[in-house]
């Protein structure tokens, strides 16, 4: 679907719509409804279960959305953060730089300076996008971080943080203590992260507001044993820095090996291959949808010595976006805070010489992910329209209806209860045809409906049956309903890694 | 325990500990670390599976933390939600007015206006707490949203919500559009609300970010069925505004039907009583530390109708602490963001009359009941420290021990994967003696420890059987491994209400 359709159906069904709707919305900030709520919080769940199933030393934290400033200048943040922005001097409105410079440039500005950019503006005889004039201004870098005052005289200065990264650098001295003192060790955060957007768009694309899931896995150097073996022959889809074709021309298919061979640390491989299939295998993204987009060393961060961006090709979006990334990011950061806090971070594994760890970062955005799973899955053909989802990202997987909620809604309000106890999330809906209540549970990417009627509850050969309608193929059998649970249950549990 | 004694526990067990500690900390922001994030996931998850069941219709939302200055206006906070604050000219120190009161007012300050605080200050002679001078400047009302410049110039004013509520206010016309159009409808959101408290302190008490978990139920005022009966007989412990004793009277144990009798709505009461029985039967704090404190019309808000705090009773805080609240609102908030927003909030459910519907609120600070948790569950006696929280509420529900590593690793990391695989979320632990191994997990509240131990592996009688050893009593049993999953499994499910 594209993107306007897309985005009208997931409000009409509750999934997301505009933050503070009623007052005409908020640029760049969305709630989830009860199906988009629900849909998070499994996604949430089937990335914890993947990749914090990597490793017994790899935990979830959750640490504030709020950082003093010393961190953020000591991060680079307060610095570097920043976006080309250029504004109109006739109409006032700001513009981010890449836009203005679209048509001229549409592979963007990453690389330019401020100085570069405004050459093109100045030599292509740009005008404002808005209205039109030739006074656009000199381009300046915007600081994205949104900041705040805190304190009875506003002396502490907060920043909201750009990335949820940084709450795991900060805990790693007293994860280190807590832990069992070997590494490597993984910090994840799932939570809240801010930015000013100059242009918020696209709806989920470029959020003020989103939600980041981050694994920062800390390690020695020369020391990140992973079980490559088992790897070695997955083929990726990639997109070397220097080797790019036109937008069209489709990812070479290289062999996990070929990359250790071509120079890419086994360490940092492995990680991709986790990448790659919790995309194809947990979010069942289909593999000709997905590739790994190299950024050089101009287009990526200083720190990074590696990155890989994990893209999807969306048709709303018109194209691939980035929904992750692989960073190696050096000994960039606990550089940084222990120079910033005035300590020395390296630690002293067991029996083996103090190091200051290395970070290798999986950073995903979570929003992002929600709008591909509805991209990619939501299909809509002349009968029906389904959300193909996985069984265990399904926001509602069982839904109970009682034929007619007369005869049968005792039955089916106590088969709900008992699901329900059994830990099996339920939608319990008696209103209207059974053809409708189907068509909504579709909609709502339901994989389970269980209907009750007359044979359920008469004496008889179905007597405590019911039946089970799946979304897919829309067949029905008929359960007894002591076995449903063991039917069920499974198919919600994600999917977890491989373990060596 | 003491509160620097139950703090210090929970630092060194990773539980929670100071936001960006290694930079000295930033006042009124903590983390939670592995076993806090997962308590924090548990209670969350028990207080939905407990007050969402009551209802098919109340739903889970997850609306943006950042609202505009135009819902804030409209709500209130923008004029209302404020502190009495007192600086100290001479030291510059700043200062809630209750705390300046602290001595000769102990009840605090609510309800008094900032000119009679101001005549208090100067009629007692009250010192500067910090410098002790006599320069306390006259009272003024203190802000306490945390406000952020939206866009390149700084022209949208945003509010980091001081309140969750205001979430499921602004969403109600979608709610309802894309619901069942009927009443009564529920819309809950657990979520991060913002305070710049003037003096954060006591840990968890007064934060600066903390999580709140909310329901407000929307209803057609006289239109509130609810089944009274199953909980006419439960006796609540209720201090009523005016007849409140000395601090340590005990409550009086009053029956749900005679607070009906003596004029509370029925549709209050009830809800009282599913407080009563989460803080009691789902969280397991004893009955004798629980009371609903009434708040007198000059104590609440205007707006509240009825207003019964839940406190429980904390040796580490000194008394009694709020930890939830029941709040009768009104049609308070729909009426102002109607107005606010231009448009007609009332509903017309299908086959009634059209109606603007009032709101009963239930809310919860998280992050109080989780301090309240460790207060009440953890236990130190002269043998050990044990955590003795509810099955379903373990932040690390079970471990898996190869009593020898070497021996019983593969075993036990088999059986490890295959019970994660099952939905148990499990912890893995090879290192020291197996003494030190269940004093650990005693510490992080672990239920079931099942250690691998020869017999587990060696043909014989209790081949493949696994000893279970239960965290209060101690005791150990040999389990069938096959039979785990459905010995453990139930025990980790949070308990639901009966439904009518």
């Amino acid at each position: 679907m594209k993107l306007d359709e897309l985005f009208a159906l997931l409000r009409r069904r509750g999934v997301l719509w505009p933050s503070a709707e009623i007052y005409g919305g908020i640029q760049g900030l969305y709630d989830y409804g009860p199906l988009g709520t629900a849909l998070k919080r499994r996604l949430e769940d089937a990335w914890s279960a993947w990749f914090l199933g990597l490793s017994d030393d790899y935990h979830l934290i959750d640490p504030a959305e709020i950082v003093p400033e010393s961190v953020v200048r000591a991060s680079g943040h307060l610095e570097n953060f920043t976006d080309p922005e250029v504004t109109c001097e006739s109409c006032h409105t700001a513009f981010r730089a890449d836009t203005v410079l679209a048509k001229v440039r549409p592979e963007g500005v990453d690389g330019l300076s401020a100085a570069q950019i405004g050459e093109i503006v100045r030599d292509r005889g740009l005008r404002c996008p808005s209205c039109g004039s030739l006074t656009l201004s000199v381009p300046r870098p915007f600081n994205m971080m949104l900041a705040t005052e805190l304190g009875v005289l506003g002396r502490e200065r907060g920043y909201l943080r750009p990335e949820t990264a940084q709450g795991s650098y900060l805990a790693f001295a007293r994860m280190w203590d807590v832990g069992r003192r070997a590494l490597p060790l993984g910090i994840a955060v799932i939570g809240k992260a801010y930015r000013n957007e100059i242009a918020p768009r696209q709806v989920l694309y470029r959020l003020r507001a989103f939600t980041q899931a981050e694994l920062q896995i800390f390690f020695a150097p020369d020391r990140f044993p992973v079980p490559f073996d088992p790897v070695r022959a997955e083929r990726l889809p990639i997109v070397r820095a220097d080797r790019r074709g036109p937008e069209g021309v489709p990812p070479e298919l290289v062999a996990a090996s070929d990359l250790v061979d071509g120079g890419l640390p086994e360490f940092y491989v492995f990680h991709m291959v986790q990448l790659l299939r919790f995309l194809r295998d947990v979010l069942a993204f289909p593999a000709d949808r997905i590739r790994f987009y190299e950024k050089s060393k101009e287009e990526r961060a200083f720190y990074n010595r590696l990155q890989f961006d994990a893209e999807v090709r969306l048709e709303s979006w018109g194209g691939y976006t980035e929904v992750g990334a692989v960073h190696y990011r050096g000994d960039y950061d606990l550089t940084r805070h222990g120079e910033g806090a005035g300590r020395d971070l390296a630690v002293t594994p067991t029996g083996q010489p103090k190091v200051l760890p290395h970070v290798l970062e999986l950073t995903f955005g979570i929003d992002r992910l929600l709008w591909a799973l509805a991209d990619v899955h939501l299909v809509r053909d002349a009968e029906r329209t389904v959300w193909q989802l996985p069984p265990y990202l399904a926001p509602a997987p069982v839904g109970v209806f009682p034929l007619i909620p007369k005869a049968h809604g005792d039955y089916a309000r106590t088969l709900a209860d008992t699901l329900a106890r059994d830990g099996v999330p339920v939608t319990f809906d008696d209103a209207g045809t059974i053809g409708k209540r189907y068509a909504r549970m579709d909609e709502a990417g339901t994989p389970f409906c269980l209907t009750i009627d007359g044979s359920t509850i008469d004496p008889g050969p179905e007597h405590d049956t019911v039946t089970l309608r799946e979304r897919d193929s829309k067949a029905q059998h008929r359960i007894a309903r002591g076995e449903l649970s063991a039917r069920i249950a499974p198919a919600l549990r994600p999917p977890r890694p491989a373990r060596a």
